[in-house]
Order: structure tokens, then sequence, then C-alpha cells
């Protein structure tokens, strides 16, 4: 293998990770700064891709596209109190401009609800104005001060997609959350990434927030990732920020409201889900390059095997991402390039090829070839190829998820486990129980499941590991 | 006239341009921060669409897109000597991540050379690596002190698009800056906003560039408005850097580098240049409704117009943003509100154009009414009428333009011509002739005319109006 292209088994997967995101060019990952990254240009159309997908989704379900201000003054970001405890320790603060110090100190947006809300104050009148639906896809910061680590833990996420909504009622409100939730299962299905629902404890909740649903997969490395959040924030900012309504009878009312926000981990989840030790494996619609033509190129047949070749890439492109590598390179260091940017579908063309019309087709996922007739390789065919990859990634992945998730019933058992995966426990409600059961086995408790899959193969209700009292099933985890 | 529909007249442009901002639902001004602003769902759409043609056409032309850090380590921003002293004053600082002090403080981005730079020397090794052309469309920070307005002067600038490229040699560089000219044409020509090209004098080019290219057009009051620029940055940067390449030769060379921006301040134009007394007139391609239909609904014939009006509505949707405005209000506040709204095409559909099969058009900018066949009503005449109406506004708006530019030979007479517009005059290139002419007149000097429009009605050379030495035709102005 072409020593540039070469990556660690995926199996090393804390350096796998490392190595793919800069030799794949998603992420330069020399920028001067700790836990800053720069999106190389592909990328950037991967991430231009994934979040395509996300725009489309919400503008379907009816919410509009706003931009807030990224940088938050100090009196607005301190009003909530639940909200700043949980951000005081990560923002960045703005002191001076140019050679002054500022009167009132800025912070750089870790999330919006604080420059967001002081608006919908103005934005919401009466029952008309409801529900109120927005979002927008911005960079947010966090001074982390942990390992950091490009799209998973970093100090600015470049592409936060944050939705708020404004509602009537606390019921309403609900019925929102269960949108969003439905939304991000959509969102993922398509990315072809498994994930576990569940809602976070009381104690680990969202700043501010009644409560909190969560989505999480697994890594490579059996630990887990939080890949979506949905927050329920009931009254507790409209209180705050006076956010109130009209109501048909002519009541003023505090709007209940919600927030769910999806980052760049959702790529992170990507790229670390399918790709295997040669590179990036990705669902054909999210691939930055569907579809490469090689030609294979013999002395005294060039010509003929380029123009059948760009016969094809003219035709592929009026509907595809097409690239038709026609480089000096070798045939094999072109196939290590383009399986390391997962290019889903490879077309090799030789001499023979071009001369009875037909290619060599493969799929970067199983890496067969397969001849088939020119004539055979139209739009519908792609189509379908791409539905039927997608769903093969989407079981396999399915397949490993499963592997990663064990339900257990004995307390010491689960330590060891939690190195390979992720745990299944009867658990109570309580705090108490939540804090023994992490103290015990050096994991974090993810929250109890939200929806419970049809394959878990423990009972719903059960007894709770610790206290014995009735419970519900909970996950416990190692967390990026 | 619906009173909150209602704006001052544009003669009064400062507070047109402040009320229609709001009214129109571009931006909300209420953020509780000085210079920062909120897109509303409507104004983001037309800033998703005036982009969304900046990217085209950019992309075309070889450009790739990334994303590089917000956060600029302040060891990197002091590195070029003349850049840093042209932004220090305007730059915000970050000194406290959390109760922190940072060891090494952060600016935010007022534009990025000095974060991108530094990884040009990483990306670049040979002479096969260039010419490397991105760009990226990003937030970027001033503290201004001074008035700011939406658009126009910001503390935060949400959507600054900067190309940054790197060539072999200076005159590699300067062929990027003439074709960075010709897209920025290009570019305000689909937004038929008229521009004066020039060359900035010496002393007020961009800090570290041997020479700035500006694009600006003028304002309804007579200002001018800076809307593009081009820079040369020759070897500069490069050697402070070190950003080199091996040529064809073997020999270790610096790259000569351009960059060329263009901020918010195109919508601001768009905005002014267009609008008139009931709101925003745009092109048809950059309305974010670019149709709408409006039902006049009598009693007991409210279905049979309606069906009428929803059979159209669904044929112009599967190409056009369309409206069908069924909401209760009367038909006079839905025509202020789409005014307004600058909505570029509008149908009205009544009983009798119901039961006969005909529509009523009007366009936005004519405002007269036509009846037309419902048959006649397609996809080719609806193109034909947004290409003939795009014409107009040029054609309109280039007649303004024109009667805002005179040329002068006295110098006594300019300053009372500078309430009104922009002068045109003979000025040689020294930095004493152009600081005489700007305390004399108390305008400000744009720079050179870098092309010479045909309607210009002065010789290109003539005699400096200050020394009288043969000199170029330069432009004054009051400038936003």
């Amino acid at each position: 293998m072409e020593e540039s292209f070469a990556l660690p088994p995926k199996s090393n997967f804390s350096e796998w990770y490392h190595q793919i995101i800069q030799k794949a060019e998603i992420m330069d990952i020399r920028y001067p700064v700790k836990g800053l990254y720069i999106w190389f240009p592909f990328g950037f159309k991967l991430r231009q891709l994934v979040y395509s997908k996300i725009r489309e989704l919400l503008d379907q379900t009816g919410h509009q596209e706003v931009y807030f201000p990224a940088l938050i003054p100090e009196t607005e970001f301190k009003k909530e109190k639940e909200h700043i405890k949980g951000f005081e320790d990560e923002v960045f603060w703005i002191t001076h401009g140019g050679v002054s110090e500022l009167d009132v100190k800025l912070i750089l947006r870790p999330t919006s609800e604080t420059a967001i809300y002081p608006i919908f104050k103005l934005w919401i009148r009466s029952h008309a104005n409801l529900p109120l639906k927005v979002y927008q896809i911005v960079n947010t910061f966090r001074y982390e001060t942990k390992h950091t680590r490009p799209l998973i833990r970093l100090r600015e996420i470049t592409s936060f997609k944050e939705a708020h909504t404004a509602h009537k009622d606390y019921k309403s409100a609900e019925k929102q959350v269960k949108n969003a939730i439905n939304i991000y299962k959509k969102f993922y299905e398509s990315l072809a990434i498994p994930y576990l629902i569940t809602r976070r404890p009381e104690w680990d909740k969202f700043p501010g927030a009644a409560y909190t649903i969560a989505f999480d997969t697994v890594m490579p490395d059996g630990r887990s990732l939080q890949i979506g959040t949905v927050h329920h924030l009931a009254d507790n900012f409209s209180k705050t920020f006076g956010i109130t309504y009209e109501d048909v009878g002519g009541e003023r009312k505090f709007v209940h409201q919600t927030c769910y926000g999806i980052s760049e981990r959702c790529i992170a989840a990507l790229i670390s889900v399918h790709g295997d030790n040669l590179g990036l494996v990705l669902p054909f619609d999210f691939a930055p390059v569907q579809i490469v033509i090689i030609p294979i190129l013999y002395k005294g047949e060039e010509e003929k095997v380029l123009s059948f070749a760009r016969k094809i890439y003219e035709k592929l492109k009026q509907k595809y991402r097409v690239v038709l590598d026609d480089s000096e390179e070798r045939p094999g260091a072109k196939y290590y390039k383009w399986e390391l940017k997962g290019a889903a579908l490879r077309i090799e063309i030789g001499p023979k090829e071009a001369r009875e019309g037909k290619v060599i087709v493969s799929f970067r996922d199983e890496r067969e070839k397969i001849e088939i007739n020119l004539e055979d390789l139209n739009f519908n065919k792609i189509d379908q190829w791409a539905s039927e990859m997608r769903e093969r990634l989407y079981e396999k992945a399915i397949e490993k998820f499963k592997q990663c998730i064990k339900y257990f019933e004995n307390v010491n058992e689960i330590s060891s486990w939690l190195k390979k995966g992720i745990a299944l426990i009867h658990l109570c409600n309580s705090e108490k129980c939540g804090r023994a059961l992490e103290e015990n086995t050096s994991g974090s408790l993810l929250g109890w499941l939200e929806e419970v899959p049809s394959w878990i193969n423990c009972k719903v209700e059960g007894k709770c590991i610790i206290c014995k009292n009735n419970s519900k099933i909970a996950v416990l985890a190692r967390t990026y």
C-alpha cells in the first residue's frame, strides 16, 4: 500500500481515528491552538452533505432558519441560574475591544438560549405566534480543558445545529420533543448509524431543562458517543426571560419551550461506525465522491480507454458526484486513494472493457468486482445500488451495535465489560442508586431507555440492580 | 396603508434604511449589544440566495470551500507588522476560558490571513500545488466604535466571504486579481448593482497588501459604499509565514498571494439601490418570495377562486418560490405586505378571473396590472419576465448611478456636490495632493478608476486638480 494512505488497523481505534481525519482530508489537525481544526475542502463537502440532510428534515417540518449573534452579553448569560452553573467553567470571555476594556463583558456562545430567548420575548405576543420553531447552524465555543479530539471534543464546534421552539403549554412542548426525536431518528437512519434513546438522569440533564432525551451511539472502542439531545425546557426559561403570550381567552401565560441540538459528532460517528482499515466507508448519498472512474491504461490503447471513460463520466456527472481519475498515478495507488476517501462506487475500465462495451464495478463496502454491460449502468440501477448499500451498512452497523450491548444482573461483572461495550441494567431512578452504580463500575449512567429496541433481550420492567425496587432499563457506558 | 407596513420616504434614506431592515424582516435590530443583529427567517433566506450566487461563481472558477478556526492566537496575529497595525484597534480579545486566564490570548478573526497562512505553509510544497485557491464564508468580528448599522458597519459580520490564493510569481497572482475582479463583476451584475472599480491609494490599501482594488457603489444619499475588495499580497505574507514551493527547476521560492472579500454589504446595497417607498424591490432570482398569489374573495365564490388559485400555486411551486396568501387579511393589506417584502411577481385572482381562466399579473418594479390567460402563464414566460425585470432594474440603477457621479475641474465646487454624490477629478498619485484634496473637500479619496466606464464624460488622462501634473481619474466621496 502507498505509505501516505496507510492507516493503523481500526482495532487500534484511537490512532485510526486520529489518522483517518488527517489522511482522508477531513480536517487538518495542525492548527496551532488546542482543540481547533481546519476543514479541508474534502471534509467541508462531507460536512455540507450531512448538514444539508438536517436542513432538509427541519425545513420539511416547519422549522425556519435564523441567525443570532455569536456574542452574548454577560448580563443576559447570567440570568438563568441553573444554566449559568452548567456553562460558566467552559465559556470563553471577551474582555477587550482593541485596547479598551469592555463595559459589559461578552461570552462566545456555548449554546444560544441566552441569545435567543430575550428576542423570543419580543417575537411572541399571542397564541397566533405559536408554535414558534426556529433553528440555526452556527459555530459555538467551549473552553475544553480535557483531551480534545477533532469533531468530538473541540473548542470551536464549527457547525452546531440548534433548534428552539415555543408552545402554548407543557403538553404541546412535549409533543414537539417527540417530533424532534422522530427527526433525529430519520437523520441517523439516513446515515445508517444505530442509536439508543435515553432519558438522562435528573442530576445530569441540560442546565435549565425539565428533562433531557439523548441519542447515543457506540464507537468501535466500545465507548458511547452522545450524538444528539432534545430538551423539554417547560417554562423555566420563559419565566426568566419573560416570554409570555395572550391565550384565546385573553389571559397572559408563559410559553413552554424545547430545544434540541446536533453537533459535528454526527460526522465523527459516520466516520467511525462505517470506516474500515482502508479508510472511509460512507453511504452513497453522503460520499463527497460518489463514483470514481479509473481507466487502466496500456500503451497504444490509452486514447480508446480514455474516450470510453470520458463518455461514461459525462453521462454520470449529470446526476452524481463523479471523479474521472486520469492522473498519472498507478491504478493501485488510485484504488488506495479512493478507498481511503470512501468513494462509494468504483468503475474500472481497461482495454478489454472499452472494446466490449463493459465496465467493472465494485462497491466500497463489499469490494467484489462485478462485470456489467454499459447499457445496464443507468441512473435507476445506480440509485438502487445506493439504497442497497445504505441498507447493507445499516445492517452491519446494527449487528456490531448489538454485540456491544449486554444486559447485566450482577454489578461485579460490569466493569470488565465496559472496556468492550455498553451495559444495560435495571436501575431505579434515585440518585443514590445511580451514583452507587457509577462508583462500583467506573461507568457513566447515560439514563433510562426512552424507547426499548425490539432486539433487546431483557424485560422492560425489573428489579433495581442496587436497591431491588421496581425499575426500568438503564444504560451504563464509558463515554466520550 | 397599514401602519405597520409604512416606511418613511426613501428620500429620508437613513431612516428608510433603518426601518426597512426591521419591517421587511431582514434583521431584528433589537439585540441588546451595539452592532449585533439577528437574521429573521425572511432575511436569512435572502442572505442564503445571495451567498449561493457567490458560491456558484467561485466553485465554477476552481475555488474550493474550506473552514478555518474563528480564534487566532496572538502569536500568529502579531507576525505581520503592517497587518497588525491595520487591525489592532478593532479586534476583540479573548483573555479568559472559564475562570482561568489564557496562556496565549486569542483574537476573534477580523479577517483570516493569520489563521490561514501558517497552514498554507504546510499545504504548499511544490509547483504542483499551485495555484491554490480556497474560500470560506464565515463570521468575522470588528470592535467598531463608530456608529453601527445593520449589514453596513457591524461588530459581527455574519457572512464574510474571503478567498485566498497562492501562485508561483507576481504575474500569476496579478492574473488572479483580474479573475477575481471578473467574478465580482458578474456577481454584481446578477444583483443589478452598478459599481466603480478603483485602485485604492497607496496609503489606504489593505494592511500588508502590494495594492488593493475595490468595488464601490453609491447609496441613495449619495455616499459611496465599498462592496468588495481584491488585494494583491505579492510575497509580503509568504515571507512572514514562510510559504515556499519548489519550482520546476528544484529551486525554493516564495509564493505570491491574493485575497479578496465580499461582506454583507452586498445585501445592504441590494436593498438600498433597488428599494422604493413601499419596500424591497429585488431581482426575481434573489427574491425570497418570487411570486405571491392573492385570491380576491367575494361571498359565495370563495371556493371557486381558492381552488383556481391552488391549482396555479401547485404548478408554479414546482419551479419557483411561491406563496399563496389565503390569510384573512384584506387584499389591500396583502398588497402592502408583499410589496414591502419585494415579492417580484404578484398574481391576483378574483371571481371574474376564475370564471374566465385568467389572472392579473403585476411586477414589483412597474406595478402595472396585466391581464393574461392562464395558458400563457408558463415557466418560459416567467423566466423571460424574470430576466426582463433584472434588466429594467439594472438600467434604472445605472441611470441613477450616473446622475450621482460628476466630473470636476475646480476644487471649490466639490464640497457642496459631495452631499449629493461622488466626484471624479484628475489627481496625481502623490499622497500630498491626495491629502490636500481631502482636506479641501471633506471627501475621502477612494482611489483611481481601474476601469473607466464608457459613459464617463471626461478624458482618461488629464492634469492633477492640485499640482497640474499628468494624472488619471480619481474618485472622491463621502463614504460609509
